[in-house]
């Protein structure tokens, strides 16, 4: 017997992160219920973001379409880059809403382990856009792991070493402290002496 | 600005059980890798499912087909009728392959907090089956819960004040006992209870 309908939008669901077989099943009679209000609307969707959605070809974010709706947003600071790791670093950014400058997806961060060097990222791509000129700031957002910092070095040597006669680019990153809500018994020794490093007079 | 397809899409999946807006944008971002693979055919599955999956009109099972496989399958034993509360419980079964009748789905459980009565449950198809005759025997495999067992209390009221000249109809329910695998130290007392009453002798 071939495989039913039924099991097969199983067996592509479990293949979900976050989703095994279980919750898959779970799922599946949950959208059997909902057929008309989720079901088909969902299954839509996901075939129009198939169809549409692309990478930004200037910044790589995805969007259906390219360049992206920050990077075609007259409104947006083009003067500022934000360099991030993952789409999903945008998106907290931008949920976040307190940037308004353009960003920048690397697609990962330099590994050894993993065999992943400066042309596995688009680096590049970051390159030209600050030679082309109009940039004065670029942001190193990385996350705080030993990956991502050292890819921020690295971005800083590269972005330091680039002929930009005219004018100084200024190259950040961001700040590491206690979270907002957090609770120093809770924190690591890092991000503790981090934060009394860069202690501020009130 | 109207909403992305992107938006769309995440919104869509955080309302499957199971999926928070975390792991729906989790499950976009890898659905975006895999395009081809799995994020094309997911929603050409999902369609497809919303078009043929139907309730077969004999015991309830979600197929494409109505009677459904199991119901249609000569093979399978036309004297038992395990009933279950949902069919999620005949998948349970039919995973663990160890029953070869036919099944019937209540689609609940009776609930007086939740106002559930015997007319919101498939009870009448179970009654009009086994009147039809040729049922020999009928299995009550609703869940060990209050409202389980109430709903097998009453299913077997109803099946026995049944007419049925001809002949017997056995009623039977799972054995409740020690899970296969299971530990003394983490069972609660009814269970403890149930498997040292219904002991056997080796």
């Amino acid at each position: 017997m071939s495989v039913s309908e039924i099991d097969r939008l199983i067996q592509l669901l479990s293949k979900l992160p976050g989703l095994g077989p279980r919750s898959a099943r779970r799922a599946v009679l949950h959208l059997m219920t909902k057929r008309d209000s989720l079901m088909t609307p969902l299954a839509e969707a996901m075939k129009e973001a198939a169809l549409k959605v692309q990478e930004c070809e200037i910044c790589g974010n995805l969007d259906s379409a390219s360049p992206c709706n920050i990077c075609s947003n007259g409104k947006r600071d083009q003067k500022i880059i934000c360099v991030v790791e993952h789409v999903s670093d945008l998106w907290a950014l931008e949920r976040a809403g307190v940037f308004s400058g353009l960003y920048h997806i690397l697609g990962g961060t330099l590994s050894a382990l993993d065999g992943i060097g400066p042309d596995d990222l688009n680096v590049e791509g970051l390159l030209s856009r600050v030679q082309a000129g109009g940039v004065v700031e670029v942001i190193l957002a990385m996350n705080a792991t030993i990956d991502g910092q050292t890819t921020a070095h690295y971005l800083t040597d590269r972005l330091e070493d680039m002929e930009m006669p005219e004018q100084t680019l200024q190259i950040s990153r961001l700040a590491h402290g206690v979270p907002v809500g957090g609770e120093l018994d809770y924190l690591d020794d890092g991000t503790l002496a981090a934060a009394l490093k860069s202690r501020r007079s009130v």
